[in-house]
């Protein structure tokens, strides 16, 4: 049999390590371990009704929809865009398939094979796998826990500029950091992007979380930016609706929107009944988001205190999302984690965190964090950290 | 303002002529004419009730599933597959956002930038966005009305071969000539492709629409194919569910699926509540479908009995799929595509048709034919194709 080589992808495309650990998860669990998860972003809040019900209106035929997403679905976001300071029109909104598919068009559109494509570390590791498919390269630009991951400095930037850069992707309120980009901050990387004719893409799918008293801004809303900004944007996290699977990419440069289309047209369209669900979802009251930001606030701040009472971790209060970056005082926190799943057990439960290495680009980087996801319950939240304070007691007299 | 160059997929993504033709089909209908669209795949047959229904089963949260799929649909299409003559296990099932994901990972895996895949033209069209997004370039290999667009000999498949030949793309039953490739002609392109290391890409999405005693045989059941076969597969024309976007790729070799796998995990899932309703899908009775196809039969006698006597006309009796192309008495059949839509009324009404050149990639190739997807009730079916024939002769007696 001949040898068959897969395409060059197969050697970039990288194993994230959660799915390293995600068989010790597993045999824990069949061993009747308890394993709270803070390592993943699935929240437990419930989807509103009003999403839930939409379902029960499908249709006799699921026939295909517009490529960009249903209109009707599109004018209800204009009129959501605009309560957040972003004035589009439905024709510069293109509904995609999750955030995924948003990020994977905006690459494919602004990003040719050998391009680069700048973002600060530690980023979601899931845009890794885009840049591979679209062909491009990763340049990043590091921030620190030091300074709240908070967005590194204009210089830094300027620092990796290549004839190659395209593009910038930032995210705000971020995932894993929990840091949000300040107005002045966006209005300056917005003039180092104009500088150097980058196009921003702008994931603000966590939007919606954050625990100050200043919403984080679009980059839509930032003034003179139409022709280089892309936002992309999900329900998943806003409805806690991960599984339906329905985003956005919005922007107001109509060469980009009419490539956007080009893309959205060979795959058809978004899911059928997904779209409606997620446009009956505009119709929640702001009852629902202010009650599950406030019990968000609740896990952060609880999380953020027991992490700091332990010996040696490093953490500060994220702005938003629901995540955070803790320091931990081991060499390599992949392995501790490693080890929690295998080998620590605190009446009958153990955590699964994710070790931080994998957010950042630059080797070496972050080894000693973790990533937690407060998505859990408080009462869960507060015993899936006591485990990890305990643990880290117990690994450390083993291992040193 | 500085000039923001998009990527180079911009120059390779096509515009396709029936995109070109929509703003006259949308003119004649704001004007009150009726529009019989024989230029879609969008059946008018009514989902199965079992789908439907399935929708209601929406669950609290609409939370992530599984990348691959859910594990007991995979389980499922295990048993599907058995019936159809495919012995596959759920572990070499990916299921995916549409047969249009399973495209585009299947050529992401396969394919790197640079590289060719072979295709027997005419082909459906958004192969090639497909291919752009991937980077790769897409060889014909031409079949003729003459021959009913069966498979072209070997031999020309061999003339075709290069350095960057990589794999093979095969559609059977195909869009757009609803021709079906016989056993024996998989069994020879096999083992040219085992003979030259390619892939062989199968899209078998109109498996069940044949009209003939034979049903047309699964690349997977090819022996000894086993590293070579990727299937494509969709519910949207089985379950006449074309919105709900739930595909899948299957295919039995590791390699390709561990790539698929991380291709998949980078976009997270596939749509959870439509899957939960393609699930349901497989209980339908198979009265559903042999009645569908009872009624699809009698349409495509119809037409292509109807198009057989138009002066002029030439059409080959397709064998599957619910497609066939019929080669005009005109010289450009885009331009009288576009004269129906804008001049030509009968008795307030017109047809919209697909030209086919978009659906060659040889230049200058089925500049006079059409396709004609027969998706309409039988009565609108003879309107729609009575049209076509007073249009000809008005078409022929202005321009000739």
């Amino acid at each position: 049999m001949g040898t068959l080589p897969l395409s060059n992808r197969n050697n970039q495309m990288q194993e994230s390590s959660i799915r390293k650990l995600a068989p010790y998860a597993d045999a824990a669990k069949a061993a009747g371990v308890a394993v709270y998860h803070l390592n993943i972003g699935q929240p437990d809040i419930k989807t509103p009704d009003a999403m839930v019900k939409a379902y029960t209106e499908a249709p006799d035929i699921i026939a295909y929809g517009p490529s960009p997403g249903v209109e009707s679905y599109r004018r209800k976001l204009v009129d959501y865009y605009r309560t957040i300071g972003v004035h589009v029109g439905a024709d510069d909104i293109f509904v995609t398939t999750g955030g995924s598919e948003a990020l994977i068009f905006a690459m494919m559109a602004v990003l040719s094979p050998g391009d680069e494509l700048i973002i600060a570390e530690p980023y979601y590791t899931n845009y890794n796998g885009f840049a591979v498919m679209a062909g491009a390269s990763i340049v990043p630009v590091t921030a620190t826990i030091d300074d709240g991951f908070r967005l590194p400095s204009i210089e830094a930037f300027e620092a990796v500029i290549t004839e190659r850069s395209r593009a910038i992707l930032i995210t705000s309120p971020g995932n894993p950091t929990g840091a949000i980009f300040t107005r002045p901050q966006l209005e300056q990387l917005a003039a180092f992007a104009k500088r150097h004719n980058l196009f921003v893409l702008s994931d603000e799918v966590y939007r919606d979380f954050f625990y100050g008293e200043e919403k984080p801004a679009s980059i839509l809303s930032i003034p003179g930016l139409e022709e280089h900004a892309i936002m992309i944007d999900s329900v998943s996290k806003r409805f806690s609706a991960c599984g339906a699977r329905i985003g956005a990419l919005v922007t107001k440069n109509p060469d980009i929107y009419s490539l956007v289309m080009k893309f959205g047209q060979a795959r058809l369209c978004p899911p059928a009944v997904e779209q409606i669900a997620a446009e009956r979802a505009l119709d929640t009251p702001p009852e629902y988001l202010r009650d599950v930001v406030a019990e968000y606030k609740l896990r952060r701040d609880l999380a953020v205190e027991a992490l700091s009472k332990i010996d040696g971790v490093v953490v500060k209060k994220p702005e938003g999302a629901f995540y955070l970056i803790a320091q931990l005082p081991v060499e390599d926190a992949e392995a501790f984690a490693m080890w929690l799943l295998r080998d620590f057990r605190l009446n009958g439960a153990t955590t699964m965190v994710a070790p931080a290495a994998g957010f950042y680009a630059s080797p070496g980087l972050g080894k000693n964090q973790i990533r937690i996801a407060y998505v859990l319950n408080r009462e869960a939240l507060a015993n899936a950290i006591h485990i990890i304070d305990e643990g880290l007691k117990e690994y450390r007299r083993l291992k040193g």
